[in-house]
Formats: structure tokens, C-alpha cells, sequence
């Protein structure tokens, strides 16, 4: 099977990562098609970037011209993941709800750990819309910028390390979720220091993916996520072309 | 002062009723800025649509020229409030939120009417993410596509009465807010025939707009809708120039 | 238009200051009536109290002789509105509702800071009531009772500026309502000093008032807030007459 | 022991009735002392009139000339149970919550039938603020006022026993709660009919009563439900005497 | 009448102590026979523990050869209760749920101090589905094992203090349920100490389920918890007998 | 990978009938090893019999021989799960929390149809403790025996697609739940007849255990469902052997 992962952002390093983690977990036969949108912000910090983001995500997965059988939705805390599932028949997986459906099955609360503060709001609420907020122990942030989470991985090693350790303790948290598709590296590392299991967004939703695949489900078209209607859209696609093939 | 009105849609018949709307209830002085995206749908009735209008409407507003003093966002349940309470200094009031505001002032339970049966979720995770959920007695569907809606006012009017006159007896509503831009002007006819107060979500927004405006509050630039961070954007804004001078 | 301000308590220079308040925001055109109780207890601290200014009030504005379009509760926390807007017909908006409707317009969570701490429940409660916990940070107290506010307001302004910070940084709020009609004053100083958003009930109130005045909307009288069934009621009015004519 | 049982209406035939269910269900040795207050309305059928009722209530409780071992405030959904929990140092138990209480440990989910459905809203709020409202599968009505349920008992009885069948078929209610005093005498009839325990708040509140004067425990006087402090009130008590010696 | 109190471990010192405690707060008439389940844990601190617990409970209860009028369920947080209901038409009272009951009647929030930190979590999930979670103020633990709780009562009794404190302080408890039966003897103390009421789960039980014989009320046998059906059941009882005469 | 899957019933054709389920979907490699209590009843309907049944699975998954990867408990709405998580140290599934999970995957709201309307309650209990309440449109019961269920399987089909409609028609349903391990084989028709996604928990479980497993994530042992503390435990286990090797 043929799993598209999109990345939210245009930095390219950013999808060449999450392509790597999606592979390394991926069951033997699934190839990873990693994607990267063609406008939008370099990295999502927010939700005017978040917005554009969800738009330009569903351009470029529109744009997909292999036949894929899954889509995964690689930006924690982002909009668009209702629009991409009217949009396509295939499943799609946003990989905040699946970091904390696996969390779900793993401990009674789990914390998530991001990076910048301003995004904990964003957090919360995709958790809260998706029905998944009343196991969420709290969503804490180490307040590095996205971008700045590769420079010097040490220290952002040791910054999750403490606020997972913060969460663990104070929070009574026993799973932690990584909010940061950016910190997909570092998931073994804060399991080995603290202790507790350590989801990773990118790699639970292929597997969560691969799942529904294998039990031949998908996106219910009855009601709130049905195909869009007919009618005239201006300017759509921007990539000047119609829905791809997997959809 | 004045307030830009944002139409989600791209349908300038559309973008007219709103601005006879919002006129006719806006205070002396105030001047109603209505605008039409450049790009999106022709109606937005999906999610898929309201990312896109969501998109369209801050690159519009985002293109305004004249220096304004808050923004109404005109699309019921729609994506997007979030992202322009980011880029804007001045106050945002989204409609959906308007009208549940003013409802909850009036009754001890509202009940919302909208268009058709496939938005109802979306309107209720709009008003989950607001706060707004637990005075809400029901959200109610005529099953009218957007467009549809003028075509025969006297039958619109009708099936508007009939799922009000439920809204009332089953889910003991005590108010109502319709909840389409294109029902606007039907909400004199319904409280007339169903005696509970009708909201408009354009009037209230307006009004609720001038009131922030004369107490001097406009949104709060600690944490969730601070400023976007300075960064690399590509093709963005669509528009081609920079923020306006409102924001 | 005419628009009572109800102090709860007995103390006219807290009437005056209300009076004040509610005049200094009012736009052009309305007139502010503000009324003192004619009975009760010289400060609201508590549910006894409450209780026994909720009927003062409902006493007081009945017995109002000039017209009025609308009535502000300006007590904040306290018992009665319900009951206010059962016996009149034109709108009533309580200051503790008014300053999380419009908190709710400015930011994603607001906290409130009021006087003692033995009222944070009741706080709590009117919130809940009014289906505007879930965006409520947090209720914090400078625990200095209603009446020595004024007494240092130096010392006064610094306790509620710890406390607005605490909200900040602590619990994430983003914006302030001020709980206390007797702190409507320092709203511009703590606002400055702190940098969030700072709202004062008795304004948002009388912008809520007018506004609904404005777009003709008054409390619906289709269920729970229904006119009082006629009936031999033993001792009432306290003030031996009948409903204002205001009502 | 001696219980104070109050009436929140003027009607002395209910203070009769109540006074004779609260005797028939009470322990051996408990005395109760049944009180009508001194002023309020001939029957409590809404907002205005139970504010009013709370006030008169603790007028009345207050001007209690015997010693006495709790307070049981005997209108169902009505205001002022804090206020009375405030002013007295024994026990106040109200019957919404008492019923409920108890019907919690009779089965999984029960409803509340009572009078007119304007009350039903506030028989919500009450159990909502009493943290009881997740296991209350619905508050109907049968939509007869307070001072008629006796005019024809037989019809009353059948009206209760329709609304009975349909919250037991429909919401799957597993227990009954008879919301309104003036239905205490047809709870061993109703149950007998229907099938399901019925609960009656008067005896309920009774038994919790005397439960907590056995056990020695009194409302806690830290925090929300503290003695009121020391102030000047002007014109209370309205009967002209201090703290009664049960305070 | 008498009641049958059901210890969940099978340490007889513990039983011991737990029917001197209900012995203690019985009212007068009422005969208490407490029992030890025939097989299980020494101590029940985990939910592997306490399921197995449930079924040596029910066992142990089906066994009892007197007839009986009520059972109460002496674990704190401990799992069976929904198991005993349907097993008997007599009522059956669950510690976790009484002691939240009565400390509802007490103050607005509370408290719950318990032993061990590992069983916050299932003490939470009890008092979520009896839906007494709104009014809990936080569950708090000594982390001491229960059977050590004994072996220095002084020690015992220090650490509780200090957590009751911060519950009083920090979560603004107003009262203490204790939270595990091996505490019982230390609520005098603990009151004494902090000032606040503290409930004993063991004694509100018994003075719960005496209040429901009296007033002739026990477990609905509509819906949840009928009767079970009959049917073929391999090796049950373990004891060899059919279900008691109370039953 | 070996997967246990623990019927809950002691009936071998529900046992077999569950090991099809399984091994239909599992991947290749994946070895699915059902096994049935050595006591308990022939069916699982109601809280007693689901306590022992929670316990015989216990003790049945203790006793198995062969080393294992993840353990499936193939009860849908049955008690259990906790114990099971803190006895093992490879990934414990139940069915009803997997499907659900699985179901939020593929719509906004889901329906569960189960069997016996007295289990209604039970699945909505499980539900809100995984957190997977709030979007659950409804849980439905065509009030069939489980043991009849395949007795007509034609009749049995006919009243789950009934159920379903009306679930999605009523209650906006846009996936189902077969909330019966007995109704797994008619999974395919149902979806087949409605036009919605049907989800068996069977599968689901099976499905996310593999997944778990592929990701290298175990139950977390910090917390609630840490391993048991050593102690003496009477009669335990019921097959005289100690923990299996795979836990």
C-alpha cells in the first residue's frame, strides 16, 4: 500500500525527516510518499499559518498523481483535517489524533510536550474536537521555536526531558505524546531518560493508518465529512488541476 | 468608525445582502466596509470549503485599503476566526460566535437553524471550541443549499418556521439564531410568527464590534492570537502586498 | 435610551462610582440611571447576602418611575438575574455575563480577579450557569473585602496586578475580567501595567445593553423567563406599588 | 433531635402536608417543626418568586424560637440553600439535592417529574450546580400549577404517571424523583404503578438529615459557606430579631 | 435491621476495625455483621486487585446465611458495587459513593485523601461514573500502603494532615472525604486538627443505607441493575451455595 | 507475533467464532491464539457476570503457556481491561475502546448497536471512562439475547440494520460500532445495506495490538496500571500456576 504523508510546512529537511520516521515503522510493503506543500510558511507556529497550511496541504495531496491508499496528516495541533477527509475516499490520519489514540491504549492520562507556548491553545482544541481532551493530563511547551528545534538537539533533549519529567510528576501524566513533528528524533531518547512510553505522532498514524487499510475502512460519507458538492469554486485548485486519483 | 464585513463566499449578491445587514443596524457613524473574497467558493457548505474561504477572507481583508477598526467575520460556523484574530490589532467577531453571545443574553437556551444537514457539525464544533455548547439546545437543518435559499423566499421562510416551531416545543429553545448569512433577511418574519426573540448573527456582530470598539478592547496579544512570528511565507499573501494598514 | 444600573449594595458612593463608570462609556444619547437599594447589606460578600440584594434590587428597579429600555445588574457574582428578567420585559444584562461575553470576544481564556476569596465559588457558579466556565482560566482573589478597596488604592492596584500575573503566567489567560464592581476604576492601570486586555462589567454591560436595545432584542418570554403566573404573593412589593413602567 | 422543615410558599395547607410526610418518614425521637414564612408568594412557580422565597425562608428559619439540629429547605428547585448553609451552624439540606442524592444510589440514571414546565430550567440549574446532573436522564413536567395538583388527585396522579412511563421508556430513567412537594403523597402510588422506586424529597431530605446529626457532621465554615461577616444590613432581619439560638 | 459490611481484603484486623467503626455510628436497632472475603488480597492497591476483590465480595455476601437488609461495599475506589446491586433486591451502598454523597451535603467542594498515589486514578474513575467528579476538588495521596497505615498511627496521622492542609490551601477543599477504610479511626483527629468536616466512608454508608430502609427504598430493577438473567454459570458460586435469603 | 484473544463467555463456538474474526484480518505473521475461561458464564450480560468474567479472563490470560505479543479482551462494553494492563507487560486491547478509537477515525460521531438493552448503560460507562464518550452519537440495543443472536441471523441482521438507521437518521450516526462479539460476521452486510462504515471491535483490536506491537509500545508502568505490589494474595491464581511468560 501507498501511504501519502504530507508535511505542513515548505521546509523541505523537515518532510525528508518525517519521511524517515514514517518508513522506519511502516509495515514490509507500505511506501511512504512524503509530500511537501508548494506555498505556506516555512514552519506552523500559529493559526494564520495553520490555516494557510491546512489549504496548501490539501492542494498538494490533491496534486498526488500515484494512487495512494492512505493520507496522513503530518502537522500536530493543525487545522485541516475535516476537509481533507471530504476530500478524498481513501482514510485520512491526523497525527495529533493518532498520537493520542495510541496514547489512549497505553496509560490512563498522557501530556503532550510542544515547543512554542502560543501553541497550547491549538493543541487543546484539536484534542478537545476530537473527543480526546478528558485523558489529556496537560499540553506543556519547552518554547523552542520549531525551526530551532534541530540546532542544538542536546539542549532540546534535556528541555522535553524536564517538561516530561514535570509532566510525570505534577500532572500525574503516564503517556507522553510528542506535539512536535520536529522532535520525531528524540522519542527513544526521552523514553529511555524518563521512563514512561513516548508516542510519536508521525509513526502512530501509519500504523493507525495501515489498520484501517487493512480492514478495508474508510471516511464515513454520510454526513459531516461527504464529498463537497458540485459548484464553482474560483482559483481551485491552485496547482491547476482536478482531484487526484486516489481520491 | 468603520468595521470590514467579510462575505466567506464569492458570490457578490451575497456579499450585498450581508452589507444591507449589517447597514441597517450599525450605529450613526458607523460606516460597513462588505467585502467578497477573491477566490473560494461560490458557497461554502463543508469543511473543505471553509478552509479554502478561510484562506480567501484573510488575504482579502489582508488587502483592504482603507484603515478600518474591526472585522466582522460573515460566514456561519465557518474556519478561520482564530487566524485573523492574529493579523489584526483591531477587534474580529465571527458571526456564529455573535449570535450565541447575544442569544445567551436573551434566553436560557438557544437553538440554532441553518441550512443544510451536513453543516450542523461543523456549527457545532464552532460553538464547542467557543464556549458556547452548553446554553445550545439543538442545532437544526431546513436542508436548503445556500443558494437555494432566495430562489423561494416564501418556502425558505416556511421550512425556517417549521424547524423553529420544533426547536421551541422539542428542545425547549427559548431563542433562536439562524444560522446562515443567507437568512438575514427572514429574522423579522420568524420572531413575528413564532414569538421568540430571532439573532441575526450579522447585526449582532456588528453591534458587538462597535461596543469593543468603543470601550477601546481589541484581542489580546499574550498567547493564543499574538502577531504571527516574522518568517519566511511562500506566496503569501495571494494579493501580492503586505498587511493592511488596519491591522 | 434609559438604561437603571442597579448597584447590589447599600452604599451609595459605590452607586455613584457605578454611576460613573457606566456613564463615562455610555454612548451618546443614553442616559444612565443608577439606583441604590433600598434595603440590604452595605457590601455583597457572600450568599446570604446575595440572596437578600437580589430581592433589593428586583425591589428597587420595580419601583423605578421614569421609563427605562434596559437594566444592568451590577453586582458582580451575585444572585437575581433571572428573576430581574422575569419581571421586566426589556432587556437585562448582568455585569458578571457581560464581562465574560465579551472577555470570550477578545482572547481564548480569560481569568477573573475579584476581592475575597469566600466569593470565588459563587463566581464560579454564575459562570457555570451562564455556560461560560469552560473558557474561565481561573477565578483568583486579592482577598481584601469590597469596602477597603478604596481605601488604599495603591495597595489595592498592586494585589490585583500580582493577581492578573499569576492568571498570565500560571494559568494562561489572556484576558482579565475585573470581579468586583468597586475595582472598575484601576481597569486602565492594570491593563498598562500587565499588557492583556482588562474588562470592567458595568461597561461591557451597558454596551451590551445598548446594543441589544439598538438591534430591538429583549429577553424572551417563551419558557424560563416567562412573565410571573398572577398570584397572591404576601408583602410585595416591599415598597407598595406596582411594576415600573419600564416593565 | 428537632428539624426544622421549611415551606418556601405562604400556603399553610402545603406547610400541612409537607409537615405530615416529613413526621411519617422520620426516625423515632426526631421532632420536626414545620415553618410557613411570613411573607412570598402562594405558590413558587418561577425565578422571581423562588429569590423571594429564598429571602423570606431564611427570615423565617432565622426568627425560629426552639433549638434545632438542621434545616431542611423544602421547595423543590428553588434558590437559597447557600444562603441558609451560611447563616446556620447545623446541617441545611435541600430536597432537589437530597432527592437526588438518594436516587443516585438506587439506580443508574433517574428523572425528576415535575409541575409546570417552566420550572424545569431551574431544576436543572440547581442539580447542575449541585454537581448532580450527569446521572439525571431528564426533568419533565406535567404541566399543572403548584395549587392545583390537589384539585383532582386522581388526574394528577395519572398526568405523573404518563410522564413516569416516558422517562423510564425513553430516557431509560431507572428512579423516579417527584419534584414538587405538592406531589409527596402520590410517590407509593406512582411507584406502585410504574414499577420503578420514586423518591420524594421531603423524606429523603429528612433521612440525609438526620443522618448527618447522628453522624455529627455540620456544614464546613471554611470557604464558600462561612458565616456571613459582620456589616451593616439595613432592614434585616425583616422580623425584627436577631440569629435564632439553632444558628 | 441489620447490615451486612463487606471488607474487600482478607485481612481479618482490618474487618475488625471496619465493623467497630460502623458499629460506633449505627443509630440504635441497627446490627452491623461485617465480613471477610474468602479469597483475594491482603490488601486491595491496584485494579487487578480490586476486580478480584468484587468477585470475593459478591461471593463472600452471597454466602451470608441471616437474612439482611443492606449491604455496604467497604473499599474506597474499589471496583463490584453495579455487581452487588444486581445480585440483591436489598440496597447496597458503596463507600467511595457515600462519603462523596454526605461531603456534597457539607461544603461545595472536597476532598478526597487516600493512600497510595497509584490509586488516584481508579478512585477518580469511581467517583466520574457515580457522577459525583464535578464537585471534587482533587484526590490526593500519603502514598503510605494501606496495611503499613497502622503500624504508626502517628505518623499516619501527620501526613494526612499535611495533605488535607494543601487540599484546604491549594484546592480549596472545604471538606475531606478519607479515602481509604484503614483510616478510619483518624477522622476525629484530622478534623480536629485542620477545622474542616471529615467524612468517614464506613459511617456515611451505614447512615445512607439505614436512611433507605427506613424510608423503604432499594435498588431499580428496571434497566441496569435487574436482576441477571438466568443462566448456566461455570464454578460460581465458588462457595458452593445458592445466593443468600437477603438477596 | 502471537496475540492472545480472550473470549469473555465460556461458550467455545463464541470463542471460535471470535478467532475467525481475528484471524481474518490480522496481518501475515501475526498468530492469533483464542482462548475461553475455565469459569464464568455462557454468556456476558449484565455487572455481575462481567466482574467474573473480568476475573476469569484474568486468570485464563495468566495461564496461558505459550510466550505472547498483546492481548485482546473480546468483551465488547465489559469490565476488566485495567487489571489485565496491570498483569502483563505487552500492549492489553479491549475491544470496545478499539473500536471506538477506531470509528473517531473514520467520522464525527459514532452509534454502538449492542444486543440487550440492560448492557446500554455498561458500554456507556466503559466509553466515558476511556474518554470516548463525547463523540458517541448513541448506543443502541435491539433487545436480542446473545446467544439467540445467531440463532436467526437473518432476523438478527434485520433488527441491527434497523437500529442502525435510526442512528443515523436520529441521532446523525456517521459510523457504527457492533457492540457484541456475537454480531462480528454480519459486519459486512450491515455496511453493505446502510452506506456507513461498521466497525467490529474484534478486528479493530486486533488491528491496533499489531500496531502497538510494530511500534514497540507497551503499557505504561508508571501510574495506574503499574504491575500489582507483591503480597499475599488467598486462592489466586484460581489454576494454581503463576504469571504466563509473556507478561
Amino acid at each position: 500500500m501507498r501511504i501519502v504523508v504530507a508535511n505542513v510546512n515548505t521546509t523541505e529537511s523537515v518532510t525528508e525527516a518525517i519521511r524517515q520516521q514514517a518508513a522506519k515503522s511502516a509495515a514490509p510493503g507500505t511506501e511512504v510518499l512524503a509530500v511537501t506543500p508548494r506555498f505556506g510558511p516555512a514552519s506552523v507556529e500559529g493559526n494564520f499559518e495553520s490555516y494557510l497550511a491546512a489549504v496548501a496541504v490539501m492542494d498538494r495531496v490533491q496534486a498526488v498523481e500515484e494512487t495512494f491508499d492512505a493520507v496522513v496528516l503530518a502537522g500536530f495541533g493543525e487545522h485541516g483535517k475535516e476537509g481533507l477527509a471530504e476530500l478524498f475516499d481513501v482514510p485520512v490520519v491526523d497525527i495529533t489524533e493518532a498520537a493520542a489514540h495510541v496514547a489512549c491504549l497505553l496509560g490512563r492520562r498522557f501530556s503532550v510536550v510542544t515547543s512554542l507556548r502560543r501553541t497550547i491553545g491549538q493543541i487543546e482544541d484539536r484534542l478537545a474536537l476530537a473527543g480526546l481532551r478528558s485523558r489529556c493530563a496537560s499540553v506543556r511547551a519547552t518554547d523552542t521555536p520549531v525551526l530551532d528545534l534541530e540546532d542544538d538537539l542536546e539542549r532540546t533533549g534535556e528541555r522535553i526531558v524536564e517538561e516530561v519529567a514535570q509532566a510525570v510528576e505534577v500532572d500525574r501524566a503516564e503517556v507522553i505524546c510528542l506535539g512536535c513533528a520536529g522532535m520525531a528524533g528524540l522519542a527513544e531518547r526521552v523514553q529511555a531518560e524518563v521512563g514512561v512510553p513516548v508516542v510519536d505522532g508521525v509513526t502512530a498514524a501509519v500504523g493507525l493508518a495501515e489498520t484501517l487499510v487493512r480492514l478495508d475502512l474508510s471516511t464515513s460519507k454520510v454526513g459531516s465529512w461527504a464529498r463537497p458538492l458540485p459548484k464553482n469554486i474560483t482559483g481551485w485548485p491552485f496547482s491547476g488541476r482536478g482531484p487526484a486519483n486516489g481520491g
